[in-house]
């Protein structure tokens, strides 16, 4: 946190803690902080804690995930109605259509991890992004749930996980199967059979490897092209 | 079916099977069929069918659920791109806000299962609506997966299936755990303790019984006014 107040970060995104352990550090010292959360009594702790925005991430996101499993669908308008802070949506997001959908939610902004995590430009190993590419509909499971709920892509390493699951296994074999290193041994250095793979359910819907820049203008004429279809609507 | 067919239904919803077992007799009787899937390769092969409009059901959504645990949000974009029959989404939807969302997504037209099964016209147990007004965010689980999927509202009976599955349980002890009637004996008898509570996550933002002119009205107003919300987005 000393490196990010010299290195005069603008803005963290927290997650994954009580944002009231460096949210007032972070205030203090100018920085925009923004606190990711799975569930509508947390964005509350959120606003209490002086976050200034909090991402409310659905079940179908990548990675790290709630425990309660509240879809982006059903998460977003009850955290808009219950605080007064900027809501940024995030899984299942990959599109112009679903940003406008999730806006139509109450959202006031989106935040979009799997499409922009095989991007030219992401340090993700290019092997990880071409399994994403190839993903299909059904092919990431949220596991791990025992530990901390973690959606991964289907692969020799969440297969065991599955398996083990399945039988009952308890935190600590499960902490034993999952072992250490394992998102880097998978995303950033492509071992696809053992590493943990993990992105969102979006993977099923990105089909390309596209420059950051080429994605952004796809999602904003997405977005415009939906905004046109409302008109229409009854 | 003899007696859909003697009663002159005009409109079958049917789901948890192939799509060809019934369509063609249907059909061929002049009534319009839709059927529910859970994921795009059903969509596929409801189209092939001959069935007349999908349903297409998220993971939020109450009761028998798919095994991949697509989200609405996922999933309607997926299914609309695929087939070129109305796409009716399901799942997730209680309000006018999440038809508007839903129909940004590409959706046709909505199911609404969880809001009118507690309408005051809801042949449902009243024991039954009121635990559902009660629910809160997180008080909804898929469970049952080695059986078949289903969401269910917490109780006495969804902890022991809980308990069971955490250590293993496997399909033998599950379906004896299960029984006979459990839907019928907590949904329209009222045992809140031992029966079996299907609905949907939506549940958490349902406050109270209505009759069902009110909650059209309600959703009707929302989604005009979520639809007006849209022209003021840049």
């Amino acid at each position: 946190m000393n490196i990010v107040v010299e290195e005069q970060v603008k803005i963290v995104f927290s997650s994954a803690g009580n944002p009231k352990t460096w949210t007032p550090f972070l205030k203090d010292k100018g920085i925009i902080v923004a606190h990711v959360v799975p569930g509508t009594k947390y964005a509350v702790k959120c606003e209490t804690a002086g976050v200034d925005a909090v991402v409310a991430e659905g079940f179908e996101a990548g990675g790290h995930n709630g425990r309660e499993e509240t879809t982006t669908l059903c998460l977003i308008p009850q955290v808009a109605a219950a605080i007064s802070l900027p809501v940024i949506a995030a899984g299942g997001i990959a599109s112009g259509k679903a940003v406008l959908g999730a806006m139509v939610l109450g959202a006031d902004g989106v935040q979009i991890g799997s499409r922009f995590a095989v991007s030219r430009e992401s340090s993700a190993h290019e092997s990880f992004k071409r399994a994403v590419v190839e993903a299909k509909e059904g092919d990431t499971r949220l596991m791990l749930k025992k530990l901390a709920p973690v959606r991964l892509l289907a692969n020799g390493f969440s297969k065991k996980v599955y398996e083990a699951e399945e039988l009952g296994a308890d935190v600590t074999a499960l902490t034993q199967l999952l072992g250490k290193g394992r998102a880097k041994n998978g995303m950033f250095e492509g071992d696809l059979e053992e590493g943990e793979l993990e992105i969102g359910q979006t993977s099923s819907m990105i089909n390309r490897v596209q420059p950051v820049a080429e994605i952004i203008q796809d999602i904003w004429e997405d977005y415009q092209n939906a905004k046109k279809r409302v008109e229409d609507f009854i």
